[in-house]
């Protein structure tokens, strides 16, 4: 995606909290001649091997399946909170805006299977049951439940290119800067307390 | 994108509140031979001509720009709330799933400028100062101030193809149905509360 320099985030760590947090994303590629949208969780772990990889799978059903063939390049968009930022929140005239966080992922696909398969969903179904009062284990699975393993596309995303945007008001003066996180905070939204409180991480 | 057909939110009414409502979603295109995707707002309006469309407009310094030419196809993704489904909530063994809303629109780009580009900015700015104390008005903005607007490409989408998934437990039977609500509700996460919300919403 395009970037202006000043949104840019280059913290290698907030960039992998964020996707971590923010990982049910989706899946992009051009199937069937046109662009191709899965919404997808899409797990950043090491593999077997230590490279931090994307872990994600599709139901074979869907047609974007055929496409994601070994090699195939792919984009993962991972959203964050947003909001618009109105412009008679600041102390002189100028046009609205909306604030953002999102990032996006370049990477080359490779097909996983058996044991590199059970691995991925495992990482996935620990992560998303950590808080359950009776997690469910992929190991404890029964094998006419696990069959349904048979349904699904599985690959992880070798990792080419990261794109990370967090366009928050950097452009304005302090006082402006507070002003607009001050009405943020006014407006007892989630996307809009949550956009606020990275405003205020992000603050000199 | 790929719907099953119990997941497919056929109602006219309820996908077009959705879309205004989670108007923030992505612009997608083939750019410089990949995908590319754009976060920008884009309104489901009325134009002059009473024809639904899709306002939007992006910087002209996006790569992306160069590719939005008349007759382009493009894909406008809009995101809404989702959340994990542990399957240790259902009385039986299962795998764990992900329920989400999203909507797809394939359209065609059309270019506009002058009054068109003008009126496109004014929808879009009304809706979103309605509730400030001292609304930004496009029409009262200095020369000055509106002379941004020569660093945007601005445009009407015309819609050829909509999808709309509500992916919302739709499978299961009552029992499990409102534990997975119950479940949801006790998170406390907004995600959580308005999947949870849109499963109430979606009982027969």
């Amino acid at each position: 995606m395009y970037i202006e320099e000043q949104y840019q985030n280059n913290d290698p760590k907030a960039i992998r909290d964020f996707i971590q947090q923010n990982s049910f994303g989706i899946l992009i590629n051009q199937t069937e001649g046109k662009p191709w949208g899965t919404h997808i969780p899409l797990e950043l772990e090491y593999n077997p091997e230590g490279k931090e990889v994307l872990y994600g799978h599709i139901a074979k059903a869907n047609p974007q399946s055929a496409a994601l063939q070994n090699g195939a390049t792919v984009l993962a968009i991972f959203n964050g909170p947003h909001h618009y930022i109105s412009s008679s929140w600041y102390d002189h005239e100028n046009v609205p805006t909306w604030n953002y966080i999102a990032v996006h992922i370049y990477g080359t696909i490779r097909l996983i299977e058996g044991d590199e398969l059970l691995f991925s969903l495992k990482k996935l179904v620990d992560k998303y049951e950590a808080t359950s009062e009776n997690p469910t284990k992929i190991e404890n699975l029964s094998a006419k439940t696990m069959r349904q393993v048979n349904g699904i596309t599985a690959f992880e995303i070798s990792i080419d290119q990261i794109q990370a945007v967090h366009k928050l008001s950097q452009n304005r003066d302090d006082k402006n800067h507070s002003a607009i996180i001050e009405k943020l905070e006014n407006q007892n939204r989630p996307n809009a307390i949550s956009i606020a409180r990275e405003m205020r991480k992000n603050r000199k």
